[in-house]
């Protein structure tokens, strides 16, 4: 089977690319000293965390407790779900741990704090530290920090921070300074808990930019990033990794071509790509994709998708290239500005080793 | 069962406010005469295309050959494919054709007629005529309107149009107008094919502003709409309906409550909402929606979600409203600004007959 003998749209992933970013994320890890826990989120595929787990302790990141079901169904255990959990949600984190799992949760409030520590079932927990994005997590220097600690107990586990703010960042040395705060944030919360008397052995913190910039992650035992395996039009110029480094692409259909009027409307809409627009504040404006060739090349310059309807996208040519006259039914790609979100639309990866060859199929999951 | 004991985030969907949604748009077609053809892409459920197709012939639109499939698995048969086909398509239509389906097709190419006029299997077929909205379509006076319909030879069925631009109207009588050149360029399509000698028995046009709003619909023989069923904050302010009219809404809890702060953290993010902002260019901005309570009022004034990661949805507060101290767990609904987007994140719409009973699950097809 190769990319001609698919549906459209659908997702591809290009393996040597997503290996080649998981390779580079696992040498950064490996240069701090400082094991890497994959988050999923992005992927949401057994076959991508299989990838991304090479050479490292085996520990996951989850979004949501339907990944932490799906991953552990296929034999990973030891899970961080990283995204405050609710008094709810507490029966479902026990009972995964009841079947095998070793579920770490996280919440930034005391009374939350406090159900946790009464539940029967005892889950590993960090407490959420905000160290400069502003959406979620207490501040290290907030008294609430020990707080959530002693409503935790014994059930405490340490701390974990997200600075997801160094998406916003403009250029490499902003983003090394917001890594900096990011870690030393965290640390500095790990300090104050050590020092009313808990042990605090997690410090985990992590967003791929940060990462990929980072000086020092001194202090920390434990680093997360997801995106950085897929890759996309944002993180491209952020400087998280090369525009040739976006390992997934939605293969789309041309579906109407004016060759007079140089219009031409492909079966790629708001639907398969998302409506995400990133890059509206980046220095480059991709609309809503960067429109490449059946082969991944861009041998139609800089046309982007510049409407998306929930069915189809309009191109808006490179003004400096003329657009080639294309037939309907021919086939391109479209590289996404955020590859989360591209992806959540579809529910497989078509594979290729680069080539057209459609080499495997990986179903993934959606939903909550 | 009640919305207290769902996972969030989810769908909730309010079967009173549907049903009055689906009883104006039918009231609107009745008073034109003209039968209804529901465009499912919104809703992609059967039990909500049985209460669309109330008093109706029974003919439906679909946005992708899934929702065909699926419809005609429920027994569903005459189905107009509203989006342009490609040759690859062909066969998938033409099998659905042969287990019982009367598709009817879209192009808008010469090329592609003549390849739907050469497969083995008829298939009705729609020209797509462009009366205004630029996206696709031939133009009514353009001369390859004949050239399609020739190629097409006895396969012809029709024309067919979308005003989709109706969306970016201002004001009840722009959208009139709109709606008036609609049904005007659809109808001289018509009249040019029959001039030349091909019957067109099947002149079809519609959108859900469109339709809302037209003063006439003579010449046309059926009308299509979806958007009508569910309704969202975007056509709120079309005057489409009015914001109480809202019939889905995204379930969610508070995962991060600072009391003192008065920041608010939800877990409907992106995923749960989708990144449509369409309401960024309408009078009334409503980030990525509008926070309704537990039981859909508006007790919290005009807060919406400001700021949308992949999981987290942050509350901006109505500047004139105290956010009330909510505790982590609390629940609240979301009303979307666009609900065709959001309703696509979710595989299921949980029930209500406005309270807070869950009185049914209906599932929902993606993908494609």
């Amino acid at each position: 089977m190769t990319l001609d003998d698919l549906p459209t749209p659908c997702l591809v992933l290009d393996r040597p690319v997503l290996l080649r970013n998981i390779a580079a994320m696992a040498e950064t890890a490996a240069r701090h000293g400082v094991p890497l826990r994959p988050h999923l989120k992005t992927a949401k595929s057994i076959e991508v965390a299989r990838l991304a787990l090479a050479g490292q302790p085996g520990g996951i990141t989850v979004s949501t407790l339907a990944e932490a079901e799906y991953f552990l169904g296929c034999g990973l255990t030891d899970i961080l779900y990283a995204v405050a959990i609710t008094p709810q949600k507490l029966d479902l984190a026990a009972a995964l741990n009841g079947a095998g799992a070793d579920i770490m949760v996280v919440t930034d409030d005391a009374d939350m704090a406090g159900m946790i520590a009464a539940h029967p079932v005892a889950l590993r927990t960090l407490i959420e530290i905000d160290t400069g994005e502003g959406r979620s997590g207490v501040d290290p220097e907030d008294r609430r920090l020990l707080e959530i600690a002693a409503m935790l107990g014994a059930r405490r586990a340490g701390v974990m921070t997200h600075a997801g703010h160094s998406y916003a960042a403009s250029g490499v040395e902003a983003i090394r300074a917001i890594a900096e705060a990011e870690r030393a944030g965290v640390v500095r919360a790990a300090e104050r808990l050590r020092q009313a008397g808990h042990p605090a052995p997690v410090v985990s913190l992590g967003s791929s930019p940060t990462l990929r910039h980072a000086a020092s992650l001194a202090g920390v035992s434990e680093v997360r990033a997801g995106v950085y395996m897929f890759g996309d039009l944002f993180q491209a110029q952020l400087g998280t990794h090369g525009i040739d480094d976006i390992a997934v692409t939605v293969l789309a259909s041309v579906i109407g071509s004016d060759r007079v009027g140089g219009r031409l409307v492909l079966d790629a809409g708001a639907l398969a790509l998302s409506k995400d627009r990133s890059t509206a504040g980046a220095p480059k404006d991709y609309g809503y994709g960067l429109v490449l060739d059946l082969q991944g090349r861009r041998s139609l310059g800089d046309a982007v998708i510049g409407r998306a309807y929930q069915e189809h996208g309009v191109v808006t040519p490179d003004p400096a290239w003329k657009l080639p006259a294309l037939a309907v039914g021919t086939r391109l790609r479209i590289a996404p500005n955020h590859c989360c979100l591209t992806a959540a639309a579809h529910d497989r990866y078509h594979v290729t080793d680069g080539g057209e060859e459609v080499v495997a199929i990986w179903t993934r999951l959606n939903g909550w």
